[in-house]
């Protein structure tokens, strides 16, 4: 056996921004080199960021990537940090020809091995997810090697994320090839319990494999996604050897013990069991094991309770949307209720309460404890609020045009909405909305009226939840949250019952079931995709299942008929330049 | 030799709206029985409509296309049509086991043969488009046959759409086939000149195979994509026997002379070129020839001309959009400028000018010239048009927030676009944004203001051809065209300075180049994708250049920056429910 000790660099990049990414990677394969790794492993297109979505097609930034790449190489090797071999992911291109269809310049989604200055291994991922947030066959072409590289007389196999999750492919065969370590870069963006069914992949594919596996992952807000890191390290037996926190960037070190190989070098294709050939190319960095030395103890993160895990990541999503997208500060909306009141306490932890502006914007349904409420939230955060009475400027809507009904409540969502992003407009604030998943998903929202804004940080958050995060942060702190009050959320606004208030005495139970009942249906429905048979099987009442059902189809064609205003597409008619909305890359221009 | 006479059905399905389509293809292949018809040819997923995007992984919907197939078979039959053999498209689902990341139910963009009651021959596009507007391999997975039946001595093969633009897979076996003749379900959407495009596709294909072809494609407009129609028969030397008309439904009908064949029954698997093996499967429906017939003359449409086919889709694109979501009426903004003109008569052009609503917004910087022009629009077509004065409106917001610059300029464009959405509420009219390509691209719009709308008619229109589209439309009539009117359109709005009227004296002149200068850099960064280097090298000004590409990567990081609000996804985050807008199939609950 021999030993190695692997830096995994569980890191935050920032789509676009090349320059920066790459300052990193000196920096993070600096401190592995101080903390005496042998070996340093950064994520899926670490150099990139991720997802690049339409970037990847400009060829400018693929030759960008691609130069990253290769300056990082000499750079690592200047700044005296060549002798230790990194693992680095970017985009690069294959040399194919083009055809119909296949995307522009052929892109992969690439991991390269730098040592001594020189980019030793290029390889790329195999298997193209094309599901939920996945739309990589439109970006990449994939790759049909498995590099394996000699360090210390230990055989190091490299395979990209995706390649990990599917059968088949480069990962089948790296029992064939006799590696005694995998490493994996990874950008897999956070699901609610999704360490769990990570931990158990990994598991597998170490035995399936018969070798140690090194799972590095991205961790940070990306636009729509966030990505929580979880990096883990599992030896040949699938057990659990180190991991990393959730949500935080974390630069974990442990040390193996593997088996030593002496396979000579070159290339043979092998069958990978997913109807292509998968070649084994390998090179050979060092054939002599190390000296033997002690072990560092390893290192395992406890696992985050579920609401700590989900509060978490929709404070780093706040976090890095503001930061990545340039902002200083955000504004929201103020009603007294829980939605806002718990909005406005994950922007207070994930950017300071001095960054954040409350504003209350009553009309005349609104009533006094609403008013309280929010000023009593105001003052135990310690941000910034105004107050905009809406009622002149509604009265003089009124005298022009005629709304009754659903019209005159949209009316006083939208003339909230205008405001919002007139301050937004005049001093620079991200507008944050405060709507959750229960009502959105059920239509309860006002197209340009509360929906108006930039980010939606509970979007995803069903009302049950809402209130759970609330309790939940009102009886807890963490290490990374900004926010130093204790209790920050008033109680009125957790036990209140809720209300639009946009029409007197108007409450959510008018028209809504128990959120209890509703969440659990909208679960059923909208997660799990189950049909009307199906949902009525799992016992649900059948008129409600046939009410919800409608009002969830209804919303999502009226959000699909009110797109967010036209778009600009090539060729005339069709899809939308599907750019990362956080992208820092700039196109070189004298 | 042996004659056939076909029919190709240039129709326009609905998406979702399965029980209308099913009740067309009654009506469509009783009309080719009347004319004597041996063959009847559907669009692609004709009875489900395309593209069908999410709805196409419910089971239920997928369960309700299979039911539809099934049941037109016997329908047919019952009505006396079931000698007529029916090639149509719709969704199957293939018995593939489950695996990560597959659509679920693994879904087929399928085609079948009616015949006597009963489905014939049931087959499925092999390739899957995953470019442009299209994202099949999120909803399909491939089909592996080329049927082929014999139609009174004939060999017809059986391929769907995208087969015939990739090289290898079914259409590549269809001369070892030894097929007379290939027909080809389509849904091609319309981009500018892919007319000339398709005639040379299918010319090389009909050559390669050796046999005749036969082009049938839906027309109409679904969601953001408009279908040309252009339907289209060649025979085995690829010269053109037969052309429908773009931009409405036609029944094309076409004799043919085509080779007898006398191969035996069965199946047969051959390479076919990509990669994959196709498998060939024979029936025959009938071997004996026609008695000899005197042949119908062919119809050859005359070509549109360019500015013809682009305003005769944009017609096509909103009076589908409105009938499709069920809307009664539009309503716009008339500001007296050429955007606002062209999108009023391209509103009455396709839905009748009593069905449209201007609505004049004058502030304190609207020019008396601009009341006059709007006055004189709504006079020339007799639409429905009010004058609703916006300056108290903004007085009042002013009284309440400080806003100065840019921030001021947007929030007079927002109350207008309150007014609308407040006056579309209380009537029910559909939004219709005036925004063309050149401001929207270089970010002259406002968010939730002059873009807040259902349908942005004008969009991928720049600005040089909404000027262009404007004489034409003034200069020519059409047969399709509801307005009435000659000279639809004032002088004055077509010849008149651009200007946004926001501030005193503003003209576009203030901030962009000639619009001339700006359409061909935009033509060649957005819809030719070049770089900086390459735009320069193509003789556009450096500065500009540099210029244009932050404008341009600016609006569409602001356009992504400020979604529509939000929307709901599954998975807690991640991609939204990609449902079709305009969707008619709604799950039966009970």
């Amino acid at each position: 056996m021999a030993q190695l000790r692997i830096a995994l660099a569980q890191t935050n990049p920032t789509v676009g921004d090349l320059s920066a990414n790459a300052a990193k990677l000196v920096e993070w394969t600096r401190d592995a080199a101080a903390r005496g790794a042998h070996l340093a492993v950064f994520t899926e297109m670490f150099l990139t960021g991720y997802p690049v979505e339409d970037l990847v097609l400009r060829t400018p930034f693929v030759d960008a990537s691609v130069k990253t790449l290769e300056d990082s190489a000499t750079r690592l090797a200047a700044e005296g940090l060549g002798e230790l071999p990194v693992v680095v992911g970017y985009v690069d291109r294959s040399g194919l020809a083009p055809r119909l269809g296949q995307p522009k310049g052929a892109p992969l989604d690439a991991a390269a091995l730098l040592h001594r200055g020189r980019v030793v291994i290029r390889t790329a991922k195999h298997h193209l997810p094309n599901y939920g947030v996945f739309d990589e066959y439109r970006y990449f072409v994939r790759g049909d090697r498995l590099p394996v590289f000699r360090l210390h007389g230990v055989d190091v196999a490299v395979a990209v994320c995706e390649d990990l999750w599917q059968e088949g492919g480069p990962v089948a065969v790296v029992g064939q090839a006799g590696a005694g370590l995998l490493v994996v870069p990874n950008a897999s963006p956070y699901e609610k319990d999704k360490d769990d069914v990570r931990l158990e992949l990994c598991a597998r594919r170490a035995r399936e494999a018969g070798c140690a596996l090194v799972y590095a992952n991205q961790v940070g807000g990306q636009d729509e996604l966030v990505f929580d890191g979880d990096s883990l390290v599992v030896d040949a037996s699938g057990a659990l050897v180190a991991r990393a926190a959730q949500f935080r960037e974390e630069l974990l070190v442990v040390d193996l013990e593997l088996p030593e190989s002496s396979v000579p070098a070159g290339q043979i294709a092998y069958d990978a069991g997913d109807g292509t050939a998968i070649t084994v190319e390998r090179v050979v960095l060092s054939d002599e094991p190390l000296a033997s030395y002690p072990a560092l103890p390893a290192s395992i993160a406890e696992p985050l309770s579920p609401p700590a895990e989900v509060y978490s990541a929709l404070v780093l999503a706040v976090r890095d949307y503001v930061a990545k997208n340039g902002f200083q500060s955000v504004i929201l909306g103020l009603s007294g209720g829980i939605d806002s009141a718990l909005t406005a306490t994950i922007a207070s932890d994930a950017i300071g309460p001095s960054r954040v502006h409350g504003v209350l914007m009553p009309s005349r349904y609104t009533s006094e404890h609403s008013i309280a409420d929010a000023e009593e939230l105001a003052l135990r955060q310690g941000l910034n609020a105004r107050v905009v009475p809406i009622g002149d400027i509604v009265s003089a809507f009124d005298k022009e045009i005629d709304l009754s009904g659903l019209a005159a409540e949209n009316l006083q969502a939208r003339v909230r909405g205008m405001i919002l992003m007139g301050l937004s407009n005049e001093h620079g604030h991200l507008v944050l909305t405060t709507g959750n998943k229960s009502e959105l998903a059920t239509g309860y929202s006002t197209l340009y009226g509360d929906s108006a804004g930039g980010f939606a940080p509970i979007k995803d958050v069903p009302k049950t939840m809402v209130w759970e995060l609330a309790r939940w942060r009102n009886a807890h702190t963490g290490e990374h949250f900004l926010l130093e009050a204790a209790e920050p959320i008033p109680v009125g606004s957790i036990t209140k019952e809720p209300s639009a208030e946009l029409r007197p005495d108007q409450r959510d139970s008018d028209s809504l079931p128990p959120y209890e009942v509703l969440d659990r249906l909208l679960d059923d429905y909208v997660e799990k995709d189950l049909g009307s048979a199906e949902l009525i099987a799992a016992g649900h009442d059948p008129a409600l299942v046939a009410r919800v059902i409608r009002l969830v189809d209804l919303a999502e064609y009226k959000r699909r008929q009110y797109p967010p205003g036209p778009k600009i597409t090539p060729k005339n008619f069709g899809r939308d330049r599907r750019l990362p909305i956080t992208n820092r890359w700039r196109e070189h221009t004298p």
